[in-house]
């Protein structure tokens, strides 16, 4: 996606660690009006495979899943990561490794929300490691739920993340893929 | 806001020790055409004040936030509950009591996303103590920006936050001001 990747380029910024900052308009400050174009690409890219569901992680996954799910006509559920008192009753649950904090966490859905009847999209900011939609496909089949694909915003293809979440038979389509970056070249895309 | 009410009427439910579940359309599962609605109302109440930006609070204030702010055409900020790697620099920084999770924490937003320039409208799908509102405005202070106000889906009015808040001569706006609940009389509003 055009957009995206001349936005990385403009206003992405590169840190030591293979860090690429987004903040200023992807997770952190966020562009609902880029958001809305993003929301597009995914309905032109999902628009016919009958997603009831979109499902993501919070926090940084949130906006832009509901901003998509308004061209899907569905319901956003997120994935938290820690159970709360609000949350009583059955839940699924699974692991997510997050590398920028260093720590495994929980993240869990309730039950009520997520079925066999379901067709289910997962939406995220970045795709990486792959920790993060590797949970929320482990949420979505203990829902004996269909997953229908992911889609993010950035892959880092040089992390092992997409090769692996596709090699689990699952579709996933990015919206800007990172080939290398550096701070002397800049972000090379796919 | 006889949408909202009406809707915590039909799914709200009601547990013990004053927790009111709206987890089916509002902050686990989420409306986002209902969210449409209430970003439509958020605009009527606050749309001739001039807002620049939203600020909201990880990580169910995130998706009403972004819908909002695409009737608003502005950026939304959300506040970050811990320090990340990824968040370098200076930051503004305040602490919020959580009483669900019955611990303070501190939240963040990088100082390149608010300044004195910035015309700052809150919003958060609930106001029950205030706590959360309370380090929002702290941040905005802080930042020397303008608060237009504070836009919340549902207000526990018998709860000290609303009166708190409005004290401290913010304009609070709640779409559904719960005056009374329990399990025998269901949820009453103002």
């Amino acid at each position: 996606m055009r957009l995206l990747e001349e936005r990385i380029r403009r206003d992405g910024k590169i840190r030591d660690g293979g860090v690429l900052k987004v903040d200023s308009f992807l997770n952190h400050q966020m562009d609902v009006e880029l958001f809305q174009e993003i929301g597009k690409e995914f309905l032109r890219l999902f628009g016919d495979c009958g997603v009831t569901k979109i499902l993501t992680i919070e926090a940084s996954g949130i906006g832009i899943a509901c901003v998509t799910a308004q061209f899907f006509h569905c319901p956003v559920i997120f994935a938290k990561k820690n159970k709360t008192r609000n949350i009583a009753g059955d839940v699924y649950t699974s692991k997510v490794e997050s590398f920028t904090h260093g720590k495994v966490y929980d993240i869990i859905v309730s039950k009520d929300f997520l079925g066999p009847e379901d067709r289910v999209l997962l939406i995220d900011d970045f795709l990486a490691n792959g920790s993060a939609l590797q949970g929320l496909i482990e949420l979505v089949r203990s829902a004996s739920a269909e997953l229908v694909g992911a889609g993010v915003c950035v892959e880092k293809a040089f992390q092992p993340g997409g090769e692996m979440v596709r090699g689990m038979g699952v579709r996933v389509e990015a919206l800007a893929r990172v080939k290398s970056m550096s701070v002397e070249d800049g972000v090379v895309f796919c």
